[in-house]
């Protein structure tokens, strides 16, 4: 099945929008993107992104057939195809992004947003395959996640389901103000923002030398904090070891909820590794009721992290077909 | 369908054995109980009780057909039919409890935990019968939760799903011990029991007079702080305000998580109405992603208090039926 088929995978970011036509393998056959911030309209973006995407369809090899669009962006809402009040998108406001694509196809076009394209991908390409319950946490500027539940991706009676990032680490009063507004929610914790800012308040508190002390917080990112903490910087292990304990503390909360088989980490920050994974799976374990300690396998995501949001957009379609 | 059907629903308990004979709209045909404690030996308790079962049976009137067991007991395992180490029940580690039912019947047993039963029978015959996505939080010496997904009780991958009474109220160490072993669990703040170590922190803390001061710890009970509260009683009013408090804290994770349309809470608490719903759906709603504001019904639930258990256990046989 699907052999001669390929999905248009349509990953809507900030900065650009990059897709892809993907077989049900997960090789991408053709790919290319436009500047997203080029179109203060809606429409004429949509409009021209639907002439690239057929443009760039010519350079798929001869004898493939179009199935479908599935679309990652954020606030993306599967139930409604559209998108509302979405952070860091040049457009304000509740847009029926899935509608504004049937102008020009009839074949099925799905939105959502990227943690549960990433879940989904995981689930079709990664190493859920074989999974009927596991959970997909994205770290990037924020944390995302993505649900699955008896094989299927969650979406909740809104279609807003899995929005870990902004739970609450402690109830009252945090110092931690978040982009939605509110203060002390776990994506001001742990994301490669979170990380920064940890970094700062222990830079801050503790007198020992550091080489990141002399860049600036804009200059800092997660990357450097990374390869700080592997030539054995200690306030850069240690921003990493509190960033995991806040992950691994509300990963216990996600496993009191949905009892999943496994916990996948996908983005920038599941690269570092050991540095991430083992205080979250310490901190996981130790919040764990007994019921389920030990049974919890906390994974990294095995979609190639240079497409993985292509791939998880297009996986969308390919359960139309598989349910 | 199931117009000559009735299912027997089983609720065990520490103390008492409750089960009853329920039809298809949750009228209870016939009912009695055993003591559970009369029964060290598990396999001598499923014998009695199964044969007061079938004793019972007879006064079910004449023409219905028995097409099944349904189970609620603590820590029920749906997925393997076990009881794992339940707390106030006399048998310590891990019992086939559907097992040893089918050593007597070929009819379906299927076993669940109190909060699942809850969960289910408030789809099959209470306030949640329209409803495809929606949680029940169960108050009483503990705190439990049932999760309902797409119209199916979510299990989990090792049928565990939804002890949300065991997840920390925040990082880091914590006062207060819970029967699990652990610390700071939901449940030492929000249940009966809760309830009454937080006034007795209230009362502590402050030098106001309260009518509650004459009563030792033993002495307390919901109900009196329930009674005292709604006389004015300033130290009973605050200790149910602050234990809403941490229950709506919890539920804007639930709803983050899962985003269900609605959350039911079930039980003794739920009985003192505004006293918890008010501060419950004010601090969720404090804590709620924007997405979410407004959206999600926290509501009291509708299976009548006095057989809800029956209720419960038994409705996990009419979705054998149904799906």
């Amino acid at each position: 099945m699907g052999n001669n088929q390929v999905v248009a995978g349509i990953d809507i970011g900030g900065t650009n929008t990059v897709f892809g036509f993907v077989d049900r393998e997960g090789n991408i056959l053709a790919e290319d993107r436009i500047k997203t911030t080029h179109y203060d309209d809606i429409e004429l973006y949509v409009a021209a992104l639907y002439e690239k995407i057929m443009k760039t369809f010519e350079k798929v090899p001869e004898g493939y057939e179009l199935i479908g669009f599935g679309i990652g962006a954020p606030m993306g809402n599967i139930n409604k195809g559209t998108i509302e009040y979405p952070a860091g998108l040049p457009w304000k406001g509740i847009f029926p992004l899935a509608d504004l694509f049937r102008r020009y196809t009839s074949l099925p076009v799905l939105v959502t947003n990227d943690a549960n394209a990433a879940a989904v991908g995981e689930m079709i390409y990664g190493g859920a395959k074989e999974m009927k319950n596991f959970v997909v946490i994205t770290l990037g500027t924020g944390l995302g996640s993505g649900f699955v539940i008896d094989g299927k991706l969650v979406y909740g009676h809104d279609g807003f389901a899995g929005e870990l990032g902004h739970t609450a680490i402690r109830p009252g009063p945090s110092n931690r103000e978040c982009g939605c507004g509110r203060k002390g929610c776990l994506e001001t914790y742990v994301s490669a923002t979170g990380l920064k800012r940890t970094l700062l308040k222990i830079m801050a508190d503790s007198i020992e030398p550091s080489e990141l002390r002399k860049y600036s917080f804009d200059e800092l990112d997660a990357e450097l904090i990374h390869q700080a903490a592997k030539r054995g910087d200690t306030l850069a292990k240690r921003a990493f070891e509190h960033t995991g304990q806040m992950l691994g503390f509300k990963l216990a909360d996600v496993v009191a909820h949905t009892n999943p088989e496994a916990i996948f980490l996908f983005g920038g920050l599941a690269l570092a590794k050991e540095l991430i994974f083992e205080p979250a799976k310490a901190f996981m374990e130790e919040n764990l009721l007994h019921i389920y300690k030990g049974k919890v396998k906390l994974l990294p995501s095995q979609l190639s992290t240079q497409n993985a949001a292509v791939l998880g957009a297009s996986s969308l379609i390919w359960t139309l077909k598989e349910t």
